[in-house]
């Protein structure tokens, strides 16, 4: 069956409790998962990132791709060695084990949804 | 590695080719596969829908789910024997098999991010 979580002005989404991260370097950081097992998908989730001004989100590299596209405001993104300012719209796919940082550019707060496959142990 | 498609002035985004649909009932629709097998993804989808005000999408059901976030503009979502309407942000699951269909409401086109398993040769 069906299910929707609708955005709260909160910046949130019903039924959706959102995460923080004990990492310093992450603070202000919230991770929305917004789609996955819980309401029944299997093969992929959705989530949603949202970071303060000046924020970045971890500088990782792990087995595991992404499908991103920024949703509001600006971002650096780090590719391997490169980086790339993107805005609202565009569109980012991280390959597996390429390391990938999004760094919140400008005054406002960066949101991007990410969609990665289900969840595995090192997730 | 990695891959950036940036949104274009037109609506569609730079390495993306968007689809129209030959159905008269689906006029107007224009589909774009962002994120899939041509950018190295094998689990998951990132398509975008826009539909025209008034136009809709496809009225059908089938065994794959998807995965929406709506972007721009407000929908009439029919999920199996109910409709709902959502707007910017709200998130919406259709479960496998279940009866959907997108309608632009109001004078804004309506455009949404839809996630999907990967290619099967029904879809």
């Amino acid at each position: 069956m069906g299910v929707i979580h609708r955005r709260s002005p909160d910046g949130g989404w019903s039924g959706v409790e959102p995460r923080a991260y004990d990492d310093p370097s992450l603070a202000g950081v919230r991770k929305h998962e917004l789609i996955g097992e819980p309401e029944g998908a299997s093969q992929y989730r959705m989530r949603y990132f949202e970071v303060p001004p000046g924020a970045r989100t971890a500088r990782e590299r792990h087995p595991h791709d992404h499908g991103v596209m920024i949703v509001a405001g600006r971002a650096r993104v780090t590719l391997g060695e490169t980086t790339h300012e993107v805005g609202e719209g565009d569109v980012v796919y991280v390959a597996g084990d390429e390391l990938h940082c999004f760094e919140a550019l400008g005054e406002e707060p960066l949101g991007f949804v990410c969609v990665v496959g289900p969840r595995s142990p090192a997730q």
